[in-house]
């Protein structure tokens, strides 16, 4: 039995904390992506984590498995996404391996019961806020109240399964951004002032228009990022960084994009994750 | 901008009302399939709602027009669902039309406001209290508080898109059961016990078990019906009845049903209504 969970960009957010890593998180706009993690467990003699072939420390998948594996287990995870780019592959291994062993050892739970111990995850281990609930859902998805699945509340805008374009230069460390106090007065303030409009009118268009306006009022951008972003909007296109990484994702403006790197192309998801 | 709406078929619930239709719904659990809804809006000199070619009253679906449309429109929707067999198809005609509707006057409704338009329209109509906050959900949605989608509470089982069986023998009028005192004493008493029990393990398993267990238990099975599941269990699948229609529907024992009428097959729907 397998999993599948879909990669996860964030267009803006505000970061929401409390005591309890189950009612902290974000608020904010993201959009699924076909480009998935795909997670198999098998029983083992000692447990293991393989991702993409190798096998690794991946501590926020690592943190479901002491939590969920009643005997120990060989994870192996496929990611189809950039690492450490924004594409929120940290939760995609871990919902994934929630779902995965859920399933492996009959564990009765729900899938938010299941992704509300990845969500943890990722929040004790400072690599994302917001990616899980909205890797849940699918699709373009508002989070309205933090939390995790089945304690924050979303909503989605409705929205085809359009073709996304995407150049990522490199990482951005999650952890740093976090943990960095007058980036994150900025970035709250911005994220909350979005959200507070998109919700006048949530619709793909106002999405882009507002992670655009985030970009830059919350000052994460590199040059190399906000030149991409003026190239695909030159063509007519729409494009914004991806919350966090030092990559773009854009509606068009694929021709424009190649003079910033590699453009690949996936497609909007409009599920969220399951068994495969 | 076209939308497509999965069925839904329940496999046991509990009727709960209230003044008001958005805080009236059911709870119970229920199951989305890839046999879908497609609908697309166009301008149109009078307002008219085509269903599978014919013009038609459709007076869930002209419930959303009524209050969505701008100017008049010409609805067209292809509903690939058995119709009156309780596979959601007015549920999926008026989400339809919410979504289609929200796209085509750039209404800037969320997925939950578009679909809280349509549980409106089904509660106030009497012709379903839970299809449509499953639809907009998609896979396999535990119904945990009545009410429409941003109201009601919803998790979900986690499910591969397996192979689904159904033969549809004939309508069951919802209205009529809805109406009957003495059967919703009957379904709302089972309902609610086979909730409470799914909690307890929510898988696939438990689900048809307490499906079947509803089904026999709230007292709308007809014989027919009855011989279809013990049919199907009789060869080591699961089966139970479509709430509410004379309706089965299984996973396995498709040879088995075969002397009950024309087996269908279809998939589990793992994503919910969203523009096609």
């Amino acid at each position: 039995m397998r999993s599948w969970v879909p990669s996860h960009i964030t267009g803006f957010f505000a970061a929401k904390r409390s005591e309890d890593p189950k009612t902290s998180g974000s608020v904010g706009c993201g959009l699924t992506l076909a480009l998935g993690a795909t997670t198999a467990v098998e029983d083992a003699l000692q447990t293991e984590i393989i991702l993409n072939e190798s096998s690794s420390d991946a501590p926020v998948s690592r943190y479901v498995v002491d939590r969920l594996a009643k005997s120990p287990v060989r994870v192996r995870t496929k990611l189809d996404m950039p690492l450490g780019s924004g594409f929120g592959a940290s939760g995609a291994g871990a919902l994934g391996c929630a779902l995965a062993l859920n399933a492996h050892f009959n564990l009765g739970l729900t899938a938010d019961q299941a992704a509300s111990v990845a969500h943890v995850a990722e929040v004790s281990n400072g690599t994302g806020l917001g990616d899980v609930i909205g890797q849940s859902t699918g699709g373009l998805v508002i989070r309205l109240e933090p939390g995790a699945p089945g304690i924050g509340r979303v909503d989605r805008i409705p929205v085809q399964p359009l073709k996304v374009n995407y150049v990522a230069l490199g990482p951005i460390s999650t952890k740093e951004v976090l943990s960095d106090k007058a980036t994150m007065r900025a970035v709250n303030e911005a994220g909350v002032a979005a959200l507070k409009e998109l919700l006048k009118r949530p619709t793909l268009r106002d999405f882009m228009r507002l992670s655009r306006w985030f970009t830059v009022q919350a000052g994460l951008a590199s040059d190399w990022a906000l030149d991409a972003i003026e190239a695909v909007e030159a063509v007519g296109g729409m494009a914004s960084m991806v919350m966090l990484g030092d990559a773009v994702f854009a509606f068009g403006g694929s021709q424009a994009l190649k003079s910033f790197g590699e453009v690949h192309t996936t497609t909007i998801s409009q599920r969220g994750a399951n068994l495969d």
